[in-house]
């Protein structure tokens, strides 16, 4: 590839803004884009070829119209969507960055084979490649700081405490059980099928685990799980859920909130009946961003590579290939079908 | 009175269990009983004469079936109701304690004229009675160190943070908003007359106050006063002023549950839909007890004395005369007919 020269540049469209459970045909994939690998003289930005862009729940919130309580801008219908990725640096026009670096794009890289960043001081530059690069999306990205604030800045943790983990086999859930595995937490996980809670007894050590859509009675199952009750809730579904924990919560109990995928695509969310339980049991509810805590990223990097690389944290993915399977993919989070971190492959270097 | 005499002892009797909302006909207040004033040679206890009996609305929850979700001991019918009041000691077999002292019972006195306190060691001796003796079962009380420890523990509030605060003429609101006045805050409260609201304006110095029965869309009312959206919300209604509430956080926010009032007597609790706006906004819901900062109780003495004192801090109450008034004057505050700290006089001395 020539500096200068004229490539194909496909793109993930939004078509239209959405309500209610989003469709395929609510994004479009272009093929006749195309884009001159070339920047103006005075320009700072890079133009970075994207190689992995990951798939988070909180994109949801972004296709919906701008005047809808979402603190996260909307995407702009006929454009890309954007969020978070790793590429290669193909022109830099920014002194930081040259040819060929690996960066991490924290939510500003667009869904299409090669972006133009315009505030290439948002890149982090990709030092260690020992990994999977994929990773980056994952574990080494925006969920792992994710599950790591979320569980030790805001959960207060203690070894001993009994921890439910909800959408537990996802990019964060997965990572927040097994943190609380090492610091000596009991710790149950929810999932949506049997694939998924053996995932989380065989692969990553949780304690127990449930498929919620088995349960008729949430309550009456997180009972058998927690007899004494539950000090630590991390929540990434809201709804019916939270509400059976709320029940089971014990005095000076935590519920971390990092999303509520289940309420993300109803045009009313749904009532939670329960939260008058907080008051007797004193219990703190805590909305969080990893974006809040990226101060802590070096010192993530610096806990979590040997767990890596030490086998004491394992990290699922669950990868599409192409970029014409991303609108797939990140509707996919929506029904479940991915197993662990959902991630799209648009190019391999 | 003679030390071992017999006197008559009314009771505040609960008949039943209560669903619903309590009617004066689940309690009965007794003439037939009477009391011997003496105990054993070798008890520890105390006899107390009630002077106050103090009304709060989390007595709602003990009158519930103790099977039901609630953390404080139900009361058990064909016995007095109990709780806050204070009282002066008639016979004491405790040595810190002697007849004619005044205390405090935190939580533990019969709703009756005179109480055996079998552990003397829960009361609080009274050493300032420069102020009126039915203070100590509002600012100088329970309710008082639930604004103190809700405001300044709970909210972490800054100068200059917005704050709103419900059922705010209330035993424990007219505090909060007068803290957050001291502290430089600006102020809205809710109640529900315009007699209250009045009080908030002229009287506990509130920026500004509304009465949310006369408002039929409570989100645009916090929008009203709130233009820039709330830091600190104060709760002591839940419900649908909570849900409101949740639509106008500013990032960051807090919000201390104090109590939910508006939910105690519905047989099913009503829902709250918002709550996905506490992961962006990145909001602490924290509920929370008095007595878990009791131990902060002689500094808040220190704080609030000389504010009742110089006249920075005021405090209205409300007093109902005799015990046989006592039924009427706690279900008032369900139906909002109190005007301040509601409290039964028993006793004059």
């Amino acid at each position: 590839m020539e500096m200068g020269s004229e490539v194909r540049n496909k793109q993930v469209i939004l078509k239209n803004y959405v309500t209610g459970m989003p469709k395929e045909s609510d994004m479009a994939v272009t093929t006749h884009n195309t884009i001159t690998l070339k920047l103006p003289e005075s320009s700072n930005s890079v133009i970075v070829k994207n190689l992995y862009l990951s798939c988070d729940p909180y994109m949801r919130g972004r296709m919906r119209k701008p005047d809808s309580p979402s603190f996260v801008g909307s995407f702009v219908p006929g454009s890309p969507l954007s969020g978070y990725g790793v590429g290669k640096v193909v022109v830099s026009g920014h002194p930081n960055f040259k040819e060929g670096d690996l960066v991490l794009a924290w939510g500003t890289t667009g869904w299409e084979e090669y972006s133009v960043i315009a505030a290439p001081e948002t890149l982090l530059k990709i030092q260690s490649t020992d990994v999977p690069l994929s990773y980056y999306t994952g574990i080494l990205g925006m969920p792992g700081m994710t599950a790591y604030a979320g569980f030790y800045e805001v959960c207060t943790p203690q070894k001993g405490e009994r921890v439910f983990v909800s959408a537990a086999s996802g990019a964060v859930g997965q990572l927040v059980g097994q943190f609380a595995k090492l610091l000596g937490c009991y710790v149950v996980g929810s999932a949506g099928s049997k694939e998924k809670v053996d995932l989380l007894k065989n692969k990553f050590g949780f304690d127990e685990g449930f498929n919620y859509k088995e349960e008729p009675n949430f309550e009456a199952a997180l009972k058998r799980y927690f007899p004494e009750g539950i000090d630590i809730y991390f929540d990434n579904v809201g709804g019916k859920m939270l509400d059976a924990v709320l029940l089971n919560m014990r005095i000076h109990g935590r519920i971390a909130v990092c999303g509520m995928i289940s309420q993300y695509n109803l045009d009313q969310p749904e009532g939670v009946h329960n939260l008058v339980n907080i008051v007797g049991r004193r219990v703190r509810m805590q909305g969080f961003l990893a974006g809040d805590y990226l101060h802590l990223y070096p010192k993530y990097l610096q806990m979590v590579f040997p767990y890596i690389k030490e086998g004491k944290v394992v990290y699922v993915e669950d990868v599409s290939e192409g970029i014409e399977s991303a609108p797939a993919a990140l509707l996919g989070l929506f029904t479940g079908r991915n197993v662990g971190k959902k991630v799209v492959l648009v190019a391999r270097e």
